[in-house]
């Protein structure tokens, strides 16, 4: 049968296509509602298949999320290293915003941040957690490279530190600054409660500039 | 009726009684298995009632774990802040460890410190979610001031980022550290995986000693 590389390479093609649809319908679920609200149900609909049909491309909804996940981490890396490239040498305060104003200009990586440790990492397979984990090491090791780089004298582990500390701040803070519309309005009516109303973008920028400049002080 | 008043004072102490069942209950059962994975089924077969009998004392059960999170708030402040005050002055390492050390050792906190603004507040009344907001901002507002006593220069809000900082990277790095037996296993036995191993305690005591030194340099 002389046709089947071809119609296997069809077929895959045919799979990524699929793939692609669900994610990009996912996404703009996410986008919409937030990934709390999104069920499996709502993807399938939005992409306009059966459940069961959606299944035989992901395991669960959270592998679906995880796959978005990873391809945030690869955005944000494409967007902040040739940023980081083009630099001779960063402030810490230069640095710090720039890692921050390129983290909240994307919510739905921020939101996917906070839900990836707590949700989408349990409740997929081992082989998907290994791929995903592997996967967002490299952006890590390319983001540190560039830190050490631009402020010599950090160490490895203290670029990991600095891009753990950014990433889980963002999710963090993303999900208390974004705390739905009701929420959003009893802060602001009541003036004991303006501390809840949280700025994510200045915040991060003050704690990764602390946090740089703590760590030149060290060495 | 003269004995109105006496019963009502019985009848609001067992309601006070039975409430206070029902977060120990959530309690156990959360330390047991993590608060993902408990349902307002698994507390009231805990505590031996039908869910529906449940529901008179708790909107959702997103309540009660918000209920044992501002318990879990005013046990971190009751054990740090003597802690602090029996202190004359703190280098940015001593206050780091403290903080971290008192976080670290309370897994049910940092449990409850990542899931409060992704899922907790999100499933309550605005009145549940303003008494926690003002419960929890009595502690931050007296930890701030002792960290501002130990560190002279601190302002106020460098003092709340300090908090906000650590109670959001313990939520988030914990779960990170605690992601259940079948990952621990494939991190441990993956080299490539060796990164995905974090030991929550180091990172966050690393993280909040180069902050408060490099606050200490921005002055």
């Amino acid at each position: 049968m002389p046709t089947e590389p071809f119609e296997r390479a069809r077929s895959a093609d045919a799979k990524r296509a699929r793939e692609q649809a669900i994610l990009q319908a996912a996404r703009g679920e996410a986008q919409k509602r937030g990934i709390r609200e999104i069920t499996l149900t709502d993807i399938a609909d939005a992409v306009g298949m059966h459940k069961s049909g959606l299944l035989r491309y992901f395991e669960t909804r959270e592998q679906i999320f995880l796959r978005l996940t990873a391809e945030e981490w690869r955005s944000w890396a494409e967007w902040l290293l040739p940023l980081l490239s083009s630099w001779r040498s960063a402030s810490p305060l230069r640095l710090a915003a720039a890692l921050s104003d390129t983290l909240v200009s994307r919510p739905l990586f921020c939101d996917l941040l906070a839900h990836t440790p707590l949700n989408l990492e349990r409740n997929v397979s081992v082989d998907t957690v290994r791929e995903f984990k592997l996967d967002v090491h490299t952006h890590v090791e390319a983001i540190a490279g560039e830190l050490r780089r631009l402020r010599p004298g950090l160490t490895e582990p203290q670029a990991i530190d600095v891009i753990a500390t950014a990433t889980s701040m963002a999710g963090a803070q993303w999900q208390m600054a974004t705390p739905g519309p009701e929420l959003q309005a009893l802060y602001r009516s009541d003036p004991r409660l303006r501390h809840a109303i949280v700025e994510v973008g200045p915040r991060l920028t003050r704690v990764l500039t602390a946090l740089l400049t703590g760590m030149a002080d060290a060495d």
